[in-house]
């Protein structure tokens, strides 16, 4: 370690205990990773345990200059998480607590080590609910998915993790201490630095607490499987429940080499014919939504399903959702070289999305897998091969920007929910302004102008 | 007029078309007004056609240092678009259509100068929604609306204007023009601009055209008017609504006051001990919507009202509504002075609110009339005298100070829809820390570094 690191450890040490600081190479090792497949080693973590061990980091990261890389749960698929610079990692694993539940206000205190899932459970036994749902919400943290603005499948209907977070505790990277948003349900004091906090990948500020907005748990849930010949009539059959008033909780689908790979997975017998799957998940009272599946079966069926399929147990819609949860990593173990992207496009482009990706794939001998959250017109486009070598990953870096050609030709954008990080640094030029980005520099520039705070993410 | 102002005019006149400029008196006090008591006459009215005429005047107003001052339709009510410092009003009344309504993707393209009622009912010919709705929806525009993050009694279920806001092309002060947010349903490419924008009161760039996310539009609505001995019972109603997982559409409420004035103003008999009215909506389909009711009812009997009452046919609802949405007017016209303010509280809170405003007013000699958003915990405090004159409205000041002291006490906001502009700047500091205010302060440096966008409003 140089001495500038070692003074900086060593004085944090003194301030905030060497319980919550560590630099053996075990530990960091076990903090080297995200969801991508890049590694980098951290050269220090800090486990804190209150905001103002965090504060006194921050200014001990501004007085020697330190990186200091915010860390969930390391689940994101953008690089967000690493310390591409070497730095200090900081883990929120000792601030994994609910703090308050409040259900005459429904609105829930939360730190931001919290697992999502653990926080699903919570609720659930008080009968609330709060709906953003990543595929990795067995795993990945609060905090992470502010820092991400994460969605899932439920996010059609509800909306993602911004629409459910009334405010929030920020350190600065000066080490002050800050209140964005409200506890309220409303508030329109002052600029929304609460929104402009979440999603920035950890690079504003550091989460320490969220104020989440709560709704009443759904008690009945239908999820229905529909087999489609084309996407086309997927899309058709969507326009057909919105004019029918059916805003179903989820819609997701999933293609052909996906549904290839789903047969023997699930306990349902899939058409052989079968171009497009659709997921459809209704919620609310028994008889409504018994009555709105029925509409929208025949919906379905006016626009060529060739079946549809109610899992009608909770057994089975829990086995359907499992694999579709780990649907990535399904992909990954079948292959030896898988990139995935989460692109978005109005729902009405999303024929043409695909049409243009398995276009893209045939010209860069690629095989494209496409599902994802169809509502949403967020497709996860993935490009695989059975080799990976070096000409391999040129070959994906070409085919992606085509895709992202594509995606913001068609009026989408080319990150629905995993961000910016380090993955798609090189192509934020594709989809925003230079004035656009000078902005954002500017902005990082107030918040942090030592550059400490996850520094080299989303751009340089 | 100054010489420098003089050629500011002449250069833009040149540039954009003199139907576009006006300076004459009559046009000039047409504009001197919002929704505030306060006037102020601008030096010019500037009526642009397009962005690029907007982008052409802010070049200008960068050269010689004018004050451009957005204004939509002027029902604001915390004093955002009036032309304190001087300089020029810019009118969005020529840039009012609907450009495109897209029903697949359920989106729709607006010009900021649409009023909101005429999207609603451009929408509803669709079968689509927009549920913001602030009380002032038949008048005020999109982009005041938008500038504001305009709430309303349907926010409760469906959220505020920032929630339906997807993406908008903005024109900067130095005349670039950007895109933030996106056209899709999602998109977390880099700072969230778009939120940033979206009530920052027109200071930080001006919204020319905004991408709406829109849902179907509900088919049944059934209205209930409950009425209370006490405000503990109606927040006790509110909680059985949840544990029920009743949602509905809109809850207001309304305080004795409020209640007396009401009478003889709506076709309904008031119970004479009725100490507070509260409106119930549901939307939904029928069969559900009249058992939820009956629930809701069920419960609201349970907690001590005195009596419900359906306004079963759209005449009395829209009756109903209509008194509703002039109530600010109807307390007007009986008193001389009036002040009201939006603040907000979390939902349990609120009884001791009303409690402290009514010690606040006797301790001032008001009379306090409250109302509003019971969802949201958002109440319009009014102080209301028989007398106006300087000694009222310095004890207007105090007294508010106290309602905001009390209302942040209670873990408030003091401001859930109207905004900061120049009504509310004396007490930002009571919510906002130093930090927090110094950083809004530069981000507003970084977009209007000569402070020509909106100067002097949220903070000097």
């Amino acid at each position: 370690m140089e001495k500038n690191f070692t003074q900086f450890i060593e004085e944090l040490i003194q301030q905030i205990g060497e319980k919550h600081v560590y630099t053996d190479e075990e530990r960091r090792e076990a903090y080297n990773f995200d969801g991508t497949d890049y590694r980098y080693l951290p050269e220090a973590v800090v486990e804190p345990a209150t905001t103002e061990q965090i504060s006194k980091l921050m200014k001990l990261a501004t007085k020697y200059k330190i990186a200091v890389i915010p860390r969930g749960t390391g689940t994101g698929l953008s690089g967000g998480a690493l310390a591409t610079n070497g730095g200090v990692i900081l883990s929120f694993l000792k601030m994994n607590k609910i703090i308050e539940i409040d259900e005459v206000n429904m609105t829930a205190r939360v730190q931001p080590g919290l697992i999502n899932l653990h926080l699903h459970e919570a609720l659930a036994e008080k009968g609330l609910y709060y709906p953003p749902d990543p595929a990795s919400y067995d795993t990945s943290s609060i905090g992470g998915n502010i820092a991400e603005d994460a969605g899932g499948p439920h996010c059609y209907k509800y909306g993602t993790t911004r629409d459910y977070i009334l405010g929030m505790e920020v350190v600065l990277p000066n080490g002050e201490i800050i209140r964005t948003g409200v506890k309220t349900r409303k508030g329109v004091v002052g600029y929304d630095l609460n929104n402009l906090i979440i999603s920035s990948e950890g690079t504003l500020g550091i989460v320490t607490e969220a104020v989440l907005r709560l709704i009443p748990l759904p008690q009945n849930i239908m999820t229905m499987l529909v087999f489609f010949p084309n996407i086309e009539n997927v899309i058709a059959s969507m326009t057909g429940f919105s004019k029918n008033r059916i805003v179903p909780g989820t819609m997701e689908f999933m293609d052909k080499a996906c549904v290839d790979l789903l047969r023997g997975r699930i306990q349902f017998t899939i058409p052989d014919e079968t171009q497009v799957l659709m997921i459809i998940e209704l919620d609310g009272e028994s008889s409504e939504i018994e009555k709105q599946m029925e509409t929208a079966g025949e919906i379905c069926f006016e626009n060529e399903a060739f079946d549809v399929f109610l899992a009608d147990s909770s057994h089975k819609r829990q086995g359907l959702w499992d694999v579709r949860r780990s649907f990535r990593e399904i992909i990954k173990e079948t292959v030896k070289y898988k990139r995935a992207e989460d692109v978005v496009v109005p729902i009405s482009k999303i024929p043409e999305l695909l049409a243009g990706n398995y276009a893209i794939a045939e010209k860069y001998d690629f095989v494209s897998y496409n599902y994802g959250h169809l509502g949403d017109g967020n497709v996860h486009a993935n490009m695989t091969n059975m080799v990976k070598n070096d000409d391999v990953i040129r070959r994906g870096h070409h085919a992606f920007k085509e895709v992202f050609e594509l995606t913001l030709n068609l009026g989408g954008t080319i990150s629905g929910e995993h961000g910016i990080g380090i993955t798609k640094k090189p192509y934020l030029g594709m989809e925003l302004s230079e004035e656009s980005i000078r902005i954002q520099k500017e902005i990082k520039k107030i918040f942090d102008p030592l550059n400490i705070l996850n520094p080299g993410k989303i751009f340089d």
